[in-house]
């Protein structure tokens, strides 16, 4: 595998990069030509746009310029060379990958989606935690395969993003409850926001008195009285359901994906399975879609992205699964934002698909990931940092409540005011930015304000994917060991 | 150049692709678990799913499989080879373009925009066409050059149409009036409705006495008292100006946008400048953008294309230029739509910007345009019928008007319902595909319903962005000789 060469990390944000300096700016016309349009902008961004400098802006390569950068979820590799190769041919000879492909997706891609997928849409047989599970999911089972049909229950998108971003835009209407599970991919918000929507948070908590070193990802739990609860509320219509789970590495199980479905078919509601990781689960665990259960198909867009899958994040190619009446509503969202989704790339992601199988791909790239993981969870365990060991995705959270910062360290050092007003993983993070020169993400990033404070901010969050880079990280995460509180 | 195998013309649609047959499916639920997803969509999309087979589905090369498609706007040719061969070394080498770029937009490409387009934010000396003008362009000229910031006034979008839809989602509340010069490119209407504007049209019109067989384009006139009494409205928040203009070809003149600019500044109104043809003017004319006008930069977002300017419809790559205040809060919306636009297309377009000087490409493209346009042209007088004479872009408007159809033709011929309920000018496409075997597209796709009853029903558009079609078009075209009325 080739490295990506540190020069070309020169971009610093996952957000609007909107500075609180600039939205001030923004308040004052540059010229002397009055208009309204230098502070007047739409309702629906105007939380977007008081936000404050975020996660990505504080945790800048630019701000950190010779730190090993375990924050950002891209990888430092070329996609696989059996995509590549074919691929530079046709992108040199082929007219059609350089101009419009269908709205819908190109056929060969919606050909591959449909082929590799279909027979994924069932409950895995085993799955079942016992023997009640086991005739539930009987009864529960929808479908031994179902052939997805490529012209109306498949739709390309502009990255995974730009289809939950479909999804939300065909069905959330002003006042629409969406639930989100908490810690979650920081962009649903947004998301949700744009569209008149009402984000709504139930948490993942992580077991309360675990005095081990090491949590299961699977031991974060969701309060399923809590969830209905939510769900119960009239105005709530949406789940947005991420399995394997960005950060915390939970693979939900077939028996806790079976009881959040009986509530969704309960309060009819929409979901929207965020699956981006469905190729990257570790030890064995099932990666079960929640479009399985019986009374889901009907009611769940299952997003899917070759970003992710073949380490391509720059391409932008995600896909939407599911019915046709949920599926077309969102490709008619999707079709006026940007018409179509680049051609070349969805070229890419059928070849990819189309070559899995032979290739053994995604065995080969879970063994890479696995080694990954393994150094590290190591280099963590050499310093004494308690972490959650991730089932799935290429993420670990670590305890981050166990670094004790000198006051007088914060005082002697030019923290930046927009890290000293976050919860205190900001400054957990900065402060592992500035004495070990490895950038990670504070964890608050992906919650709202509650649960922030209750459980987010006792955590920091490190990225996987990244070769050579978790071995040079290693020996400068040791300076962290006299910082690291003994209970 | 080499040609797009007709195979490859797979697709069928630029709307939404959903039939009015699959909406009523859309009705009824598939399966038995009920479901109000099986009919609840968001209120933004509902006319948007109601308004039943759109010209794209009805023209679709499917239904006309032997026909030379003279109907959508793309290119049947690669993009040039000094752009092709660079990114193709790059694309099969670098890890970081299969990357995520800024949000932003890659470094390299908003420099290559902010170095080719500076220049352009002026008004073009020699461009009055009058002394009083001369005198008046002086007053106005807002700068002689304005060098763009690459940090803040330049924002890369999912093509042009993913920059116009979030100029509208940042700045659009409901009820807000926008105003569309008719006829319009289809995309804007549902980008304004999503985000609850109202459309607003204003004509573009043709001269009301013509005996020539040949209108100038530049002769299809704005009612600038029309146009005031719609920008005076105070619900009234924005114009969306297209120039060179899609699909008449007009080339709108500095003393025309001295004009409008002036009616805008008064009535402090947002302009989206869709300038995505800014690189395709004949016989000469200048384009000239309206953000160059005083007062005018601070309310104007400039729209540009990466797929008109280099024959790559399929990279869907387009930008944004204006002040930090205008592109700071689109830039919020397309962050979140999908985070960022495909790495290696980005890096296409910047060689393709950095390259074209030294090619001398513009010129040399435009000369092959203006070959095509006379191919089509001479194909268009040698069987007699009337037709605008572009003055950029690469589309014709053909006096469909002239054509009469045999009452017979239509009884004795299975024309759709879809065809028969629309204006007259899909009837005139719908023969001229089945006798000539040469499909255009009815002009109407391009009006609301008051304009196409009042003028586009007497048009069809013909593409010249065809290679090696044209001359094959010709001969087929001589089958309309016996319909042509002589009057």
């Amino acid at each position: 595998m080739r490295r990506f060469p540190s020069s070309t990390f020169l971009y610093s944000t996952r957000r609007t990069l909107l500075s609180t300096a600039s939205v001030r700016t923004i308040m004052t016309p540059s010229t002397s030509t009055a208009t309204r349009w230098a502070t007047h902008r739409a309702d629906r961004i105007h939380e977007e746009l008081n936000s404050g400098l975020d996660v990505w802006t504080l945790f800048n390569p630019v701000v950190f310029p010779t730190a090993i950068n375990l924050g950002q979820g891209f990888m430092n590799w070329q996609p696989p060379s059996y995509i590549l190769d074919e691929l530079t041919k046709d992108f040199q000879n082929r007219v059609d990958l350089h101009h419009y492909s269908h709205p819908k997706g190109r056929p060969r891609l919606r050909q591959a989606i449909s082929d590799f997928y279909s027979s994924q849409f069932n409950l895995p047989s085993g799955a079942a935690e016992s023997a009640e599970d086991a005739s539930q999911f009987g009864k529960q089972r929808a479908s031994s395969t179902r052939k997805l049909d490529v012209e109306k229950e498949i739709q390309i998108t502009s990255g995974a993003n730009g289809g939950i971003y479909s999804v939300m835009g065909a069905f959330i209407n002003d006042g629409d409850g969406v639930v989100c599970i908490e810690p979650f991919f920081d962009q649903y918000n947004a998301e949700i926001l744009f569209h008149g929507g009402k984000p709504l948070y139930v948490p993942l908590l992580p077991p309360s008195n675990s005095a081990s070193a090491h949590i299961d990802s699977n031991e974060w739990t969701l309060d399923l009285t809590h969830l209905e609860q939510v769900l119960s509320q009239p105005s709530t219509k949406a789940l947005i359901l991420n399995t394997p789970h960005n950060p915390v590495g939970k693979v939900f199980s077939p028996t806790e994906l079976g009881k959040i479905a009986e509530l969704c078919v309960k309060y009819d509601i929409l979901v929207v399975a965020d699956e981006v990781y469905d190729c990257l689960t570790f030890d064995g665990q099932p990666h079960t879609r929640i479009a399985s259960f019986a009374g889901m198909w009907d009611r769940t867009v299952t997003v899917g992205s070759a970003g992710k899958s073949f380490a391509c994040t720059g391409w932008r190619v995600g896909w939407l699964v599911g019915p046709d009446h949920l599926i077309a509503p969102a490709r008619a969202v999707h079709t006026r934002i940007t018409f179509a989704v680049n051609s070349s790339a969805q070229e890419g992601a059928a070849i990819g698909l189309e070559g899995a199988a032979s290739e053994k791909f995604f065995d080969r790239q879970v063994q890479e990931y696995a080694q990954r993981r393994s150094l590290l969870s190591q280099a963590l365990d050499d310093i004494g940092l308690s972490y959650t060991i991730p089932h799935g995705g290429y993420f670990i959270m670590a305890d981050a409540a166990k670094i004790k910062i000198p006051e007088k360290w914060v005082e002697e050092n030019d923290v930046p005011e927009g890290i000293l007003k976050k919860p205190e993983d900001y400054l957990k993070a900065w402060f592992i930015a500035k004495v070990c020169d490895v950038v990670v993400i504070p964890a608050t990033a992906f919650y709202a304000e509650k649960g922030a404070e209750e459980v987010g901010k006792n955590y920091v969050r490190f990225s996987f994917c990244k070769d050579d880079q978790i071995e040079q990280a290693a020996p400068r995460l040791k300076k962290l060991i006299p910082y690291l509180s003994k209970d």
